[in-house]
């Protein structure tokens, strides 16, 4: 029977600039007992773009016109729709107060990914996205086998909105060891045939799934998920960028 | 430790019209030792409407200029596109080949969520959505209450694709006992505050998370998730409905 698992890490401190974020997490598995081999390792775009030194102070931050008119505009503070433009390639579409940005990366979200810190004491700061998330999942996988000698899969998760439904769901914005997405096309399912479902995003059903297994009030920024073996994959792949879709493609953009 | 279980049900046979999808479902869960108390169900889209007897024969129906029209540009079967068209409330953006719809429901999926059977023996026959997806999940719990006294929540999961990313994930077009959208405005998360998450579309999360429970190419329409007691809730609430993004709220429509 197939049997799939989710455990939260429990023992993840708060992060900072400079962190080694592979040893705080290996320690954590280990002292929950959690063994990472074969496993994929979620982790909250957060506490990467932390560690990664991907803050900004509002404080030294000088808004430009655009970002000054776009503020009146929507009541917002202009440094921080300056911090969003710089991190957009373009604005996609501007409404409810929200500017939907194509970041540089690709991804198409909400405010360019960028987002309030939320430790209180930080509230005059900004946590970004990080410059390249694949890497960083690279670099987060290579950490933990230098250190444990086993290679789970990892993934890098952002809780992003969606077009024509409320709410938001994790999704992978980075990804290293996991075919991110498993193609259909020209293979029979177990009926027959479907024309619909032409490949699966499994990178993002995997972030998604991490999401239930914390509260997101808890201090959990990674969940270990077991039994998609068949996914994982000795050689880093292609990544969560293998899950933009071209603008080109794109019929809403 | 929050730990979070799925598994898939292995026992369901090929489902017909008429059939009392309830009634397969736990007798399923029985043979494979499965207890269905406290977790969520969830079930893909298909096999629902196919119980339901939502299939339409090819053969019988009689296209439209409209639907023979856009059959023509995009080389398809005009009578699956006048389906289509029937299914649909009206057409949000045509392009590669493809018609994105607001369903009579109000979801917005590829072609209405018209789907030829996968039934080698019904290459001629469409397979519907069900008419009122948050009713079918009622009366799935509320047939296996009759039958074994425990309420499972139910989801009815149906893949769809996204705008901005490519693949498509599980989400939940009907359900019954689970908080489809657990709210963040307002509440504190653990380090203070967090500007872009709002609110958790928990029953799509599900969906995603239980597709990765079972492989395409199985016969495993059904997947139990166990360890989501505190989104689990006694009433049914107000379904999958709750996910569906008002279309004045909407900014890609």
């Amino acid at each position: 029977m197939n049997r799939i698992e989710l455990l939260a890490l429990t023992g993840i401190p708060r992060i900072a600039p400079g962190d080694d974020l592979a040893r705080l997490v290996w320690e954590a598995a280990q002292k929950d007992g959690i063994a990472l081999a074969d496993g994929v390792l979620v982790i909250c775009q957060k506490v990467v773009s932390k560690a990664e030194g991907r803050l900004i102070e509002l404080a030294g931050v000088v808004p430009s016109a655009e970002a000054q008119r776009l503020a009146a505009e929507d009541g917002k503070d202009p440094r921080h729709i300056e911090v969003v433009l710089r991190e957009s390639a373009r604005v996609v579409k501007r409404g409810h107060r929200v500017l939907i940005c194509e970041t540089r990366h690709g991804f198409v979200c909400a405010n360019a990914g960028v987002d309030q810190s939320n430790a209180s004491e930080d509230a005059g700061e900004l946590v970004l996205l990080p410059e390249d998330p694949d890497g960083s999942a690279r670099r987060l996988r290579a950490g933990i086998e230098a250190a444990l000698g086993v290679r789970p899969a990892v993934v890098i998760a952002d809780s992003f909105g969606r077009a024509w439904r409320l709410g938001q769901t994790d999704v992978a914005i980075g990804a290293a060891g996991i075919v991110p997405l498993d193609q259909w096309i020209g293979r029979p399912d177990g009926f027959g045939r479907d024309l619909r479902v032409t490949s699966i995003a499994v990178a993002d059903g995997v972030a998604a799934a991490a999401d239930l297994g914390r509260a997101k009030d808890s201090l959990e920024p990674a969940v270990l998920v077991r039994g998609l073996d068949r996914f994982v994959t000795a050689d880093d792949g292609p990544g969560a960028a293998a899950l933009r879709r071209p603008r080109e493609d794109d019929l809403f953009r």
